[in-house]
């Protein structure tokens, strides 16, 4: 299968990179800035493009769009408009519409990669949920044959499944990673090292690897320890947010 | 070194069963209910007792009370009235003071392991920090060294400190947990399994161990995804605990 990519992204560049080591054909990398795109390209033996009527779609299966979820409707017009008979395209995003897609081009779909991606973090693709959608049955199977090549688990999902899941993924990766950072900022006030917390923080997510977190719960919400809980708050005193964000969470904890 | 527990939860159970393992001899497990009390001791060689007269403390070094917070001014006061001449009595609290001991005996410490225990699941002792606090110098070492045989990560700590720690480990496991737990419920409303998270939320703890949290932020707060936001949002229109949440986390991250 020959692919074009499209963004240099943080996604675009995992992604490429696993379709790359899996043995499929990346043939191009379109980005707004030629730098990156030549980059990633050279990386994987495709070539870097950063100009819409360098796009190519002869011989081309596939193009994968892995930009901001903003820019994804101006890049499927892009396509539409350059490409004379596209391919079949899919989006990378969780919470964007397929209509951004189906509105302008006639093969569309989803290869969303349910994880949070960083620069000079390798991913482990085999364990990723690769979500798929698509129009037509045949591009469905394209699809799903396309994920299980790069992952373990291939789940067929509708837009309202996507945007459940995307929604979910912000609370367990967005806001528990603002959690750690309330933590860390907690501690660097009194000179105390985030380190002492790091045991806590693997152990919890190790956890709920097993066992639903309900089951896993502890604290002094849990225990409905009202002494502690006011002890605590006393503590956040001067970071009213914080205080808030406790007050919030004690609650739901308190159910 | 020989000790006495105090208490059969779940840091009591998992406590007595390092220290044992690490070749320290635990004579007596208290509890108010005795089946607790006998069931542990007979893991660990040790007497299981449910009655303070028969706490014994000639030939015992330390004994350590692993009870709910809100019950260690008692048991304080039980060792004292009970005991002639106690030994070193510490407690295992991140957020109670010394004074609830050392209003009443004469030789007070603080043995405090940063980390949520649950039944079913063995911790890595070697890990978790070891928060240490004593009046007295002499009884400063003697934690230091039992701090050491079961852990490598030993911590001295004043009051402050060991207040502040146990108020940052609330958001990183409590909360946390919680907000794993919502997430699993976003799930479970559209019949999709929680299995899903998995990975996203071992990658996001992962991160954390090598890199700042705010290194690490992704999603459409940081980026300003306003448009994903309101979306976002209206999903959680049946939710409104988890709408506020929602806004709170989202401002926070915008910063």
């Amino acid at each position: 299968m020959t692919i074009n990519i499209i963004g240099s992204g943080k996604v675009a560049f995992h992604l490429s990179k696993r379709l790359h080591a899996c043995g499929l054909t990346i043939r191009q990398i379109y980005s707004r800035q030629l730098d990156p795109a030549l980059q990633l390209a050279t990386a994987i033996n495709a070539q870097g493009i950063s100009r819409w009527k360098d796009v190519q779609a002869d011989g081309v299966d596939l193009i994968i769009i892995a930009v901001s979820d903003q820019a994804i409707p101006e890049v499927a017009k892009a396509l539409a408009k350059h490409l004379p008979n596209p391919p079949l395209v899919v989006h990378t995003s969780g919470s964007s519409p397929l209509h951004w897609l189906s509105d302008v081009l006639p093969r569309t779909g989803i290869f969303y990669p349910l994880q949070s991606f960083s620069w000079g973090r390798e991913p482990n693709f085999a364990e990723i949920p690769m979500c798929i959608e698509a129009q037509h049955p045949a591009d469905e199977k394209l699809l799903l044959e396309l994920g299980q090549r790069i992952s373990q688990k291939v789940q067929l999902t509708t837009e309202a499944d996507r945007k459940t899941l995307h929604l979910a993924a912000v609370f367990v990766n967005n806001f528990v990673n603002e959690l750690y950072q309330i933590g860390a900022a907690i501690l660097a006030e009194k000179q105390l090292p985030f380190d002492l917390l790091l045991p806590l923080i693997q152990e919890t997510a190790a956890k709920v690897q097993a066992q639903a977190p309900a089951e896993m719960q502890t604290g002094p919400a849990l225990r409905g320890d009202l002494a502690t809980i006011e002890r605590q708050l006393d503590l956040l005193e001067a970071h009213p947010e914080w205080r808030e964000l406790y007050g919030l969470m004690t609650g739901l904890i308190r159910g």
